[in-house]
């Protein structure tokens, strides 16, 4: 695992991770491209805007086109035209949230698509040689998810299920030019994290991802587990927080010592008209904008900022043109690439402090004051 | 009017359309910007593409966001950041195609919005009004639409109210710094054409246009019309061939001296996965692209087919990405301007009639044939 740790700021540290495709400055956030594409972008606009890693989605992909059409093709990269690292997920997270399952065992999981219907079935085997297929510079583990909540019994059963699956998934590695990460999970129990992390340390990862977080606990404990696991992983490892993006959370992680990012957030609500400011989190349909000249974010310099006004963002949301989730979109995403490389500086300068305490007052102005002047 | 012919090949020409906003090379194809957006695209991918000239809808621009806003937001060019030359038509055909209509009388129309239901007053004057609040380069006389087939009187009553409305627009102008073109009507009628167009003469537009055809007509009587309007429009003045996009038609209107263009079809399609291609239409759903790595037309330069494969683009459309519009609408309108630019070198090169054979060959073959290689 070629992972350089150039500077830190208590246990928030800056990192180089080194891939096939190119190297990947952390604390990094990725873009989400579920079904081989972030939605309405293409790759250019991307790197434009610094991404440097993308996410694409096992289970979809495996589902359609197929990993086997897509291995055919090239592999995942030359398929979507992305030239830069791509990480996989294992197709277990969609499994249990997405299709309509049939049945857990410890051989794996059977599951109907959401698509059409058809059974389908994945295991620890399966995952990775699907993973390998698409060819991702990085590719996880596949595990179990828990729900919140869940009994200590029901999620001490997925833990070992998790751990087992963990061996088979190194196993069954053929390729030597992927890291794979492990996924802990214990649910809200610090001790069956610490139990699933230590085992999966065990094991020999190239990096440590942690999974089930934000499904529906309260904040603080959220916050809690992610300081927790932190303090567990192995320092000289990236550490991936899996699927949070509310950036009040992934401050509290990056100081944690969490390195790795992904969320649907920034380009979700960007179709859903919700644009993430230096001011706050902002509507774009609320009426005050309907003759606003100005730019949606005057400290922003993104493309869609730089040309447009709130007032033709707002017409474009209302008309339900494509080109307005294409113009939040790339507003939303820079902002977030944007946020993560200030972060980085900041850890850089050693005044990642500094950097929390002027960013929480905005983050967490959003939903009561939300006054974008 | 700055108009200039600079070619002619029997009677197909090439021309320079000048306006406040930049030159036009005729024949010139419009891309339709319906709400203030062609579809999908941005302005700078439109202009990449060469687009030199957009459409804008009269009818939904005043409905949405509404042409006073659009006034105070500086204008239509400033308000969708389109800085090359506007066309906008006069709201009429809308009326009739797309709200309930109320009442028309000599006045004017009566209509509900398709929107929200709300009552709404359409005249000559008001159309202009509206139009001089966007500030388009070109914009349109007021007119009534026949429908096809009409009977005779109807038709008549139509050409003679279409008369009266055009000089009441005439009258209704106060700025001077945009064209206006008057619309022929007349329905099949050839009699009723020439009562029309001579009409529409004898007020002195800047431009002509010929409207109600493509109305469900049988084609052979559509191309007699296009034939017939185009012999009797004055040469001097441009002839623009409102909403007509099928190419096979688009060749016999250039062939007959019509020189400006606009149709929805091109951006339509590509949205529901029908591409134009050297070698004929192609439904990019066909499960021959599942694994297929060429581009979509090996002969196309667009950014679609220089970074796509066909298995990409049909994987992007079966799974309903927003990319799939997008990079079906840069091929389309790339196929769009291409055609139309060597159309004219074509003109230039006095060669039209071998370019109108070797096209109508592929174009005629779409619906049969289809063997993209």
């Amino acid at each position: 695992m070629q992972f350089i740790i150039v500077a830190d700021d208590g246990r928030a540290r800056a990192g180089l991770l080194k891939t096939p495709h190119g190297e990947i400055h952390t604390p990094q956030f990725m873009p989400v491209g579920t079904q081989g594409s972030v939605k309405t972008m293409t790759p250019e606009e991307l790197r434009g805007m610094g991404a440097e890693m993308i996410l694409g989605n096992t289970y979809h992909l495996y589902l359609r086109p197929g990993d086997e059409t897509i291995k055919r093709l090239g592999g995942l990269h030359r398929f979507i035209n992305w030239p830069g690292p791509i990480l996989t997920d294992s197709g277990g997270f969609q499994v249990y949230s997405l299709s309509r399952l049939r049945r857990i065992t410890d051989d794996g999981v059977e599951f109907q698509s959401h698509i059409d219907g058809s059974t389908h079935f994945l295991s620890p085997e399966r995952s990775i040689e699907i993973q390998e297929n698409l060819g991702a510079d990085i590719i996880m583990a596949f595990d179990e998810c828990i729900p919140y909540p869940a009994d200590y019994e029901y999620a001490l059963d997925a833990v070992k299920r998790t751990a087992q699956w963990a061996v088979r998934c190194i196993r069954a590695r053929k390729r030597k030019d992927q890291y794979l990460f492990g996924i802990n999970q214990g649910g809200m129990y610090r001790e069956l994290r610490r139990m699933s992390i230590e085992e999966l340390i065990s094991f020999g990862f190239d990096g440590h991802a942690t999974g089930g977080l934000s499904v529906g606990e309260p904040k603080g404990l959220m916050h809690e587990m992610i300081h927790f696991t932190a303090s567990l992983l192995p320092a000289e490892k990236p550490r991936y927080l899996m699927g949070i993006g509310d950036l009040i959370d992934v401050v509290e992680a990056v100081e944690a010592g969490y390195d790795l990012f992904d969320c649907v957030m920034p380009t979700r609500n960007a179709r859903n008209g919700t644009l993430f400011t230096s001011q706050g989190r902002v509507s774009i349909k609320r009426a005050e904008f309907r003759d606003d000249p100005s730019p949606l974010d005057p400290l922003c310099n993104c493309y869609t900022c730089m040309h447009y006004t709130r007032a033709y963002l707002r017409h474009l949301f209302l008309a339900g043109e494509i080109l307005s989730m294409r113009l939040n979109t790339i507003h939303n995403l820079s902002f977030y690439m944007n946020f993560f490389r200030e972060m980085r500086r900041a850890i850089l300068e050693k005044r990642f402090q500094q950097f929390k305490r002027d960013w929480l007052d905005i983050l967490r102005n959003n939903s009561t004051r939300n006054n974008l002047q």
